[in-house]
């Protein structure tokens, strides 16, 4: 499946607010919007574009090359007459696309989530007709008085338009069609009608223009800089985990997520993030070990909330990698460990105490039982471990890293290294108790 | 899919050599013959059985019942003609199979592997075909000169028969059969012709018997009490992972092997053989603990062997389940750690020794790491790590549990805990390193 995207306007707004470079550039959170539309593109599947450029066409080119840095193939189809409107941008592209089934449609400038294009590649438009992405959600467009508004009867567009009165939903901006698009748009263009919209209400008329419900699939359309400020905190919302612990949702993600897109505009990956908080852990341990337990209780918390940004920078800028993942579990494991044996030594203080030893062994014994418990209920049964009922009962039971590093942290802040031994080396045998007794369940009833 | 079983015949020579039930409930390793023969197909998809009976039918009707019990569901067919021949047989089951599109065929008495029905299900009979299951490996036929031969032409069955002088391969008694069969057996009784084969001849001269290579599947025909000896080795010498480390191939196995063929006749579990080698692991631990350093070797290495059993005795009777896998690996890790434990309270011997606790630690956070790298490595990837490369060298940095307890056995026979615990404390973390660097590459080439 081919994708067709639209980088030929002007973006007048952001040059009246004095921004210099083609829109299709504008930088958002380490990417131009163009690279962050062509990399969405991509995670929802889709590795051949066609690339209509317009105005300063030439800038967006070089930039973008080939394609093949972003691991995508790019082909160029130059429109002089972008000044027309939207409409004769999609139709420039005919010739590179007339010989196939369908393809997706999108403009370079709006910041959407996967599931946008997901949702228009499960439905498979025939014949004639063309697809029109639909966001009924209109409490939350930014700015719906802007926006491509749609009336929907029994599934089809009815009409569409920027100044409808009566509406039920608004165009996202992506489009699953047929060539039929390009006929509708030359009829249109016959009538001296240049824009997109045009065409679809050519299609419209033939009863061909098809709404699929985008659902719960968020997108904005960058249309000034406010908007590029709106789609930033947006992408940043979407950072945290639905998996996350209390302590993660609460704390953490609060810094983690600042730190993200701080980062997100230097070429730092992460994998490097992923060392640095590895690196922390040890650090923690070494000032655990040397008696310097408030430092290494907050090298702890540190680590744990730079833990955090690793798979959000990976998530924001589509840099997450199958090894990356590993290493970074990896990490995690040994950076737990190197705390535990840290804290032992700053609980042993000189003496011997077979109980600090015992709940140590305990701890370390611990540490790894929760991943390798997921892991394993995932590789026996092929489903993901995500019971619901767990909730708060996991959060006291440190069932995730968060929560442990917690611990860590206030073990060295109140000078108690033993009691936060104790705790870790308790609780993730009760947990682990508990959670083989919940997949159990788990397997019998499915 | 449906499932037709034939488990009509007398059993003759069974009768002769003095056993007393009918033939298809013949005992091998924990099952009636039958019973393997249904949890087979049960393996390779098919649930929906219709059994054909004859000679004593009701004795094997009230042994399995409704298949419930197994997890199928059975219908019963009585053929008060089986004495005419095989084919008369599947001719009683036409009024039960004659809607389906292509039904499996196969024999009760007939030990075959998964592999053999999987195979057949791949091929699809069209219009009046039907798929002779066919075995090619000709020289590990255990008797040739009683086996269906075929003489094959361009992937059809040109001959079929007991006599057939030029043959390439032996009928492995399993089809995947249309309902044209029973016409073709029908054509073939009106003859005076009662056998399977003479219906298979009836649509070999049609040019419709087509062969299904089963390629390196095994079966066996258990004609005689001498024949389900062999099956019973075959069976028992499948039993060993591929996957196995040199200890367990070349100790453990041996010792574990026999003793699942002794288990399968009883009523004991997996899931008690796993609950049994925890036991043993934290006996084993505090034998160590105690300074009984011989018997913490020893029990740690016989803990070693029973791990083997449950997974023998689950692959042998058809008892796996993801649950059962997930306990075994948790209860695996606890078992690991408590010995870690122990033999560092050994190697500690009353005296504070820092080197110990290091070693210990290291150890403990060492030992679930090969696991845990492969699961996390089969959940980013989708694929299971599974490289030829590692062979020798993961023996020697102990990759395997059968590696680390073996080291163990040694560090207790030779009363040298602390130098096991030092072994144990270095080589994982070689290991995951090794890995680490190991499957970058496996991701990245791929």
């Amino acid at each position: 499946m081919k994708a067709l995207v639209i980088a030929a306007g002007e973006g007048r707004r952001f040059q009246e607010k004095g921004y210099k470079g083609p829109k299709p550039l504008y930088p958002l959170l380490g990417l131009s919007l163009i690279e962050r539309t062509l990399l969405t593109l991509r995670e929802a599947g889709i590795r051949d574009i066609v690339l209509v450029v317009g105005y300063r066409g030439e800038e967006i080119r070089s930039y973008l090359g080939s394609g093949e840095q972003l691991g995508i193939k790019i082909e160029y189809v130059t429109n002089s007459a972008w000044e027309l409107g939207n409409g004769s941008s999609v139709l420039a592209a005919k010739e590179a696309l007339q010989e196939e089934p369908s393809f997706l449609l999108t403009m370079a400038d709006h910041v959407s989530s996967p599931e946008v294009f997901k949702r228009l590649l499960e439905v498979r438009p025939r014949g004639q007709e063309v697809y029109v992405g639909a966001d009924f959600k209109l409490s939350s467009v930014p700015d719906l008085q802007e926006a491509t508004k749609i009336a929907v009867t029994d599934g089809k567009v009815r009409a569409i338009g920027k100044e409808l009165e009566e509406f039920q939903a608004v165009d996202c901006g992506a489009f699953h069609a047929t060539p039929a698009l390009f006929e509708a748009l030359s009829q249109a263009q016959a009538q001296g009608k240049h824009t997109l919209s045009d065409g679809i209400t050519v299609l419209a008329c033939q009863g061909q223009a098809l709404v699929c419900d985008i659902g719960e699939a968020w997108w904005i359309d960058v249309d000034q800089p406010e908007d590029a400020e709106i789609a930033r905190k947006l992408l940043l919302s979407r950072l945290p985990s639905p998996r996350d612990g209390l302590i993660a949702r609460y704390i953490n993600r609060k810094l983690s997520v600042p730190l993200t897109a701080f980062l997100a505009g230097t070429r730092i990956t992460p994998n490097q993030i992923s060392v640095c908080s590895g690196f922390l852990c040890l650090l923690a341990a070494l000032f655990f070990a040397w008696g310097h337990l408030v430092w290494g209780g907050l090298l702890a918390q540190l680590a744990s909330v730079i833990d955090g940004v690793d798979g959000e920078l990976a998530r924001l800028k589509f840099l997450a990698s199958p090894f990356g993942e590993l290493l970074d579990s990896v990490l995690d494991r040994y950076g737990d460990g190197a705390i535990l044996i840290g804290m032992a030594v700053a609980a042993f203080d000189g003496k011997t105490d077979p109980l600090v030893f015992a709940f140590a062994a305990l701890a370390l014994l611990g540490a790894p039982m929760s991943m390798l418990m997921k892991e394993k209920f995932r590789t026996a049964t092929g489903r993901t471990y995500l019971p619901e009922q767990e909730g708060v009962l996991v959060n006291l039971l440190l069932g995730n890293r968060d929560g442990r590093l917690f611990v860590v942290m206030l073990a060295g802040l109140f000078q108690a290294p033993f009691v936060g031994l104790a705790v870790l080396g308790i609780t993730p045998h009760l947990l682990a108790l508990f959670r083989l007794n919940m997949m159990k369940k788990i397997i019998k009833t499915r």
